[in-house]
């Protein structure tokens, strides 16, 4: 187990009915000026934005809006965003809707004290050191952003798609209301689905050694990811199945699974080029590239991926063959993938061999002074090409 | 699952050599005048004070100091503390130890601030409503105290035993590094591991349904503290093995496997009763209690302690005897107790039949109105008396 300094401040309010609780909550955290970030019109057709504001009139809380949120979130709107705070001397953010809503808040509510361009902290220029407070009510189960330190922005100039990992962004509270997951569309759901099991795996290929509890409690949200898919997908309206997906998607980012253990990442930092190329859904990129970086990745460890197949898809194990596990291990994931709708491989989702040189060269490295990403097995360029030629 | 608004602030720094980082992190958390409380000479033979001392020193820290913290603190010294911090005028406390100092150091921090006595607070008299800050440096894994919202105090006068869960006593952060418990004995190190894993058992014990992650990330916890448990009793100086358990200790009791379930507690409440009684370790209480309790209730739910049998013991399961699997279960309970070096028997921890009338009568009602204790199967009088008879 390595050393570890770990903290979670984000307060969750959690279950049915708790959006009403939304305007005192601003309130308690002396929010009296709110942006309400939001998406499209989903939130409008399924009642949430009715509750919102109503939550926040009934506490006397004014909003100013700016709706318009699309996934892989963009610079151009929280430039925008950060503008109407500054003209409108708005004091608390409000994000309502998923991980691109969440993450363009906080990277609103850090761009509003910063004297220079916001994209700075994205492109590690500067750190941010304050930020406005961000409040959720959480819509989409997928990102984890809800409780994370995280956020993703794409700037529309170069779709180059950048991440920001940074304490001063845990949001100060988060609602989630599986009732409000109800209305998901069955892709969405399964890639909401998939992008927090991979949130867990990323955090589960470590090469660290010694990491038993953190091992058995990852496989823990794994099982219950994988136990309860089926039964949202069949039936939207499955509180408690939809009550488990939405905790276990919180659970898989809040980096309490990362204690003591170095995470990989590089399928991440892989799909945030393939999604910046393409605007394809994080957790389908995400499906296609897993799987083929397990099968690229695996011989540097293989009872990393023995364990994974038998705790975590119950695979038989062949106390002779790890191999022959380990294969049935990825299999097993690869169907999963499938069953929650997820595409299989880069054609499917519009990405064809003659883009792969340029994805692979415009991955973010996680160590540049040697190039490469992802700490499981550090990948250089030609390995990210490999396994785009495995997910082809 | 149960609408839940959960929220842990405590930072916790884990690892060996982390002891250092303790100025500078007093520092940080604005403290300048230290009240370092600890129990008795355990800090100063395994080097714990001087790391402390050190790190303090090194950073311009003054400290005060307060020693002489009992297992089962007292009311009297926490009393003295406050004296002591309004005297010094004293702005951070510092708990070095287990529990018992923890649970003082959270007291003396709320009661510094108040203007009537501290037992109010945990005689549901009076509500705190803040603390001074306090940080820990852990040494014994047991109670969780460590960022855990709860402080039992006992008081001198009667030997009652009360306990106070309330958001404002969280420590602000908690330093663990493995290396402190090389020095724990046997004994105590195996009450710190029953101690911790019935943290857990409370949790699991539940009548809700559709719980499934937390019941697989308790499932987790529990999985890993008995697979450690025989190698930190084998080589004390296992630093992996002390790491783990060390975390799982922590996690056991954060309320993070609290979330969306409503736990049972009796045995807590009924063990307070006994170590009130006659000064026995909270661990070895306990796991006299908890075999005896569960084999008094599963009746109410049979299920759910087949599948603790199954999942947590790996206990082959009797599809068409459920009690069989639910009594193997149990006995494994006691089976891990026993390598640990825990009694098994009230008699053994010095209480005889005769006192159980008292002990009963005595024991804290969750429920006041309705005169139960615990949730899973709220316990009447009689209801202890047939427990502590099975236990005796």
């Amino acid at each position: 187990m390595v050393n570890f300094d770990f903290r979670n401040p984000t307060r969750i309010i959690f279950g049915k009915g708790t959006i009403a609780k939304l305007g005192p909550l601003v309130k308690e955290y002396q929010g009296s000026a709110v942006l309400l970030h939001f998406g499209g019109g989903s939130i409008k057709a399924n009642g949430v934005y009715d509750a919102v504001k109503k939550s926040l009139s009934e506490a006397g809380i004014e909003a100013v809006e700016l709706g318009g949120v699309k996934p892989n979130p963009r610079l151009s709107l929280v430039r925008k965003g950060i503008k109407i705070c500054r003209e409108k001397k708005v004091d608390f953010i409000l994000a309502v809707g998923g991980g691109s809503v969440i993450d363009s808040a906080k990277a609103i509510g850090i761009g509003v004290p910063y004297e220079g361009d916001v994209w700075d902290f994205y492109a590690d220029k500067a750190f941010p050191k304050k930020s406005l407070p961000v409040a959720v009510v959480l819509t989409i189960p997928a990102a984890g952003s809800e409780s994370s330190l995280s956020s993703v922005i794409t700037n529309d100039d170069g779709a180059l798609k950048r991440f920001l990992d940074v304490d001063v962004i845990y949001p100060v509270f988060s609602i989630l209301d599986p009732e409000t997951t109800y209305s998901l569309p069955p892709y969405q759901t399964g890639c909401g689905i998939s992008d927090m099991l991979v949130h867990v795996i990323e955090r589960y290929c470590t090469r660290e050694l010694n990491v038993d509890l953190t091992d058995r409690l990852c496989e823990a949200v794994m099982r219950t990811i994988i136990y309860n898919a089926p039964k949202v997908l069949e039936n939207p309206r499955d509180y408690a199945a939809r009550a488990e997906i939405m905790w276990a998607g919180a659970v898989a980012h809040n980096n309490s699974l990362s204690t003591g253990r170095i995470g990989d990442w590089a399928s991440h930092m892989i799909e945030h080029e393939l999604s910046g190329f393409n605007d394809i859904a994080h957790g389908a990129g995400l499906a296609v590239l897993v799987p083929n970086w397990m099968k690229y990745v695996y011989k540097h460890d293989p009872q990393r991926f023995v364990q994974f197949a038998v705790r975590v898809f119950n695979v038989e194990q062949n106390f002779h063959d790890p191999e022959e596990t380990i294969l049935r291990g990825i299999g097993a994931l690869r169907n999963f993938f499938s069953s929650a709708g997820m595409p299989a491989s880069l054609k499917e989702i519009g990405i064809e061999e003659k883009d792969f040189k340029a994805i692979a060269e415009k991955v973010k490295r996680s160590d540049p002074v040697k190039g490469t990403v992802g700490n499981f097995l550090p990948l250089t360029t030609l390995d990210i090409l490999e396994i785009l030629k495995l997910a082809k």
